[in-house]
């Protein structure tokens, strides 16, 4: 396996950023998001005003003009959702949406700032009937019933894929729009998760209405909360906490733009991206001296 | 006296952030810098890669699209000398090249870094025949001998005006260019500052090969070590001491870009003085709450 020198995770300002800076310094890098970029930058219509160096763009402007870059230095995005980060020691392991893995010598979280916090029960049931990767956990719940929250429409493939293996779905769309499947024992409920409760494993989904009793609740939101992301990772409400130099509490992963807490700034998130990268590169040249 | 919401010091990328930051936000402020910008931006012909949104452009090309938003958002740069920082309780009073005053409700340092140390003797006999500020405290040295560290040729008119005032001026230029001045009391000196020293006032200047006596040692650096800019600013080495939010130990008082510690990049400078605007724009509000 392709063990890459950074991994980063997020293609807003802060994840590009961070790319084209490792690239420059010849590093081999991944880039995990999407090739739209960030979904909230193209849909800012008003100009952004307080860019330097970009005066009066629109998001959509300035997507293309940062996709342009990217092209111009060779940099690909990967588009797969990471759903775990963990620390192995002298490396990280990445666990991706198609339960395939990747390997990286140092990390960069860029994935953007999870509104809201987790549903009570969540982060107790984590991996005990609390999922977020269908692809990956789908086979233990084989013939069995269980939930899927689906933070938006893009999610419905992934509910799609449970609705092959498993012997029910409840489907609760975060969102307006109506969800639709190919299977039919998928059924959708428009009611809000309120709490997920259990013995040793889950049991039962509680919305603000009724109780479903389940075997797992799949948690599929754009972007995890970073505790949740990597294990282990030290977190000051919903942002990482991170030094001046973007360190976080592990060694080899860095943070920033808005996962890095406020002010949710384009030409901010960039900036930080730039220092995690070259805070990067120096971690991974301290690591090659000390071999 | 105009009473400024916000004082910004310096015009590379941090300042320039800053300024845009605050005046969309709109905020009174008040640029201080040079209207060519950074001197350093101005001087990379070599393509710099890594600032998002911006690929491969030259420091001139950078700066004349800086320029021109500035110009977009109707943002005036005042060419003055900011030689001294005085936390009055609740604003700051900001001591200028030309002896003039100027007052803020806040202030950001984006200066830039400064290379080198203080010469000893420099820091104790401060304001007792060390002066940072020829137009200022030339009238205290009237027929009396002086010594000028020039740190570019800009500095040759404060110079020349103290030879005007005083009774001979020795001048060590720290450039190669030949210097040259109207007055002919002022003597160039090729030797190397190596200490200040005095009793309870300053009475003499060592250099490599000599010593002078003299009744003040005028040292004109391009810009100033931040602990002596600010009285009672918290530094470590020679990067202002910020958190996250670019907060210095003085409340009001924000610090930016290269100032503000490593890495000395471009983008990195600017999030930094995004984010500093940002606070100080934090700072005004809780200030007005408090009123």
């Amino acid at each position: 396996m392709t063990r890459y020198d950074v991994a980063i995770i997020g293609t807003g300002p802060a994840g590009l950023e961070a790319a084209i800076t490792a690239k420059v310094r010849n590093k081999n890098i991944i880039l995990f998001g999407n090739k739209d970029l960030s979904n909230k930058m193209q849909v800012v219509d008003h100009p952004i005003l307080n860019y330097l160096g970009l005066p009066s763009v629109t998001g959509r402007e300035m997507a293309a003009a940062f996709t342009k870059q990217l092209e111009e230095l060779g940099i690909e995005i990967t588009e797969q959702k990471v759903t775990s980060v963990y620390a192995m020691g002298d490396f990280f392991a990445l666990q991706l949406g198609d339960n395939t893995m990747a390997e990286a010598d140092s990390v960069i979280l860029a994935s953007g700032v999870v509104a809201g916090k987790p549903y009570p029960g969540e982060e107790k049931f984590l991996g005990r009937g609390v999922s977020y990767c269908a692809t990956c956990d789908a086979p233990l719940y084989k013939g069995k019933v269980v939930a899927v929250v689906g933070g938006g429409p893009e999610e419905e493939a992934e509910a799609d894929f449970l609705g092959e293996v498993c012997e029910k779905v409840y489907y609760l769309p975060l969102y307006k729009e109506e969800p639709s499947f190919t299977h039919d024992n998928i059924i959708v409920v428009r009611e809000k998760p309120a709490e997920i409760k259990g013995a040793m494993k889950v049991n039962t989904l509680a919305t603000d209405q009724n109780e479903y009793e389940v075997a797992c609740v799949f948690i599929l939101r754009a972007a995890q909360f970073p505790g949740q992301l990597v294990p282990g990772l030290e977190v000051e409400g919903n942002a990482v906490k991170v030094d001046l130099q973007m360190r976080t509490n592990l060694p080899g992963l860095f943070a920033a733009g808005d996962i890095a807490g406020q002010p949710y700034q384009y030409i901010k998130a960039a900036g930080q991206g730039n220092t995690a990268a070259l805070s990067a590169v120096n971690y991974l040249a301290e690591k090659n001296r000390n071999k």
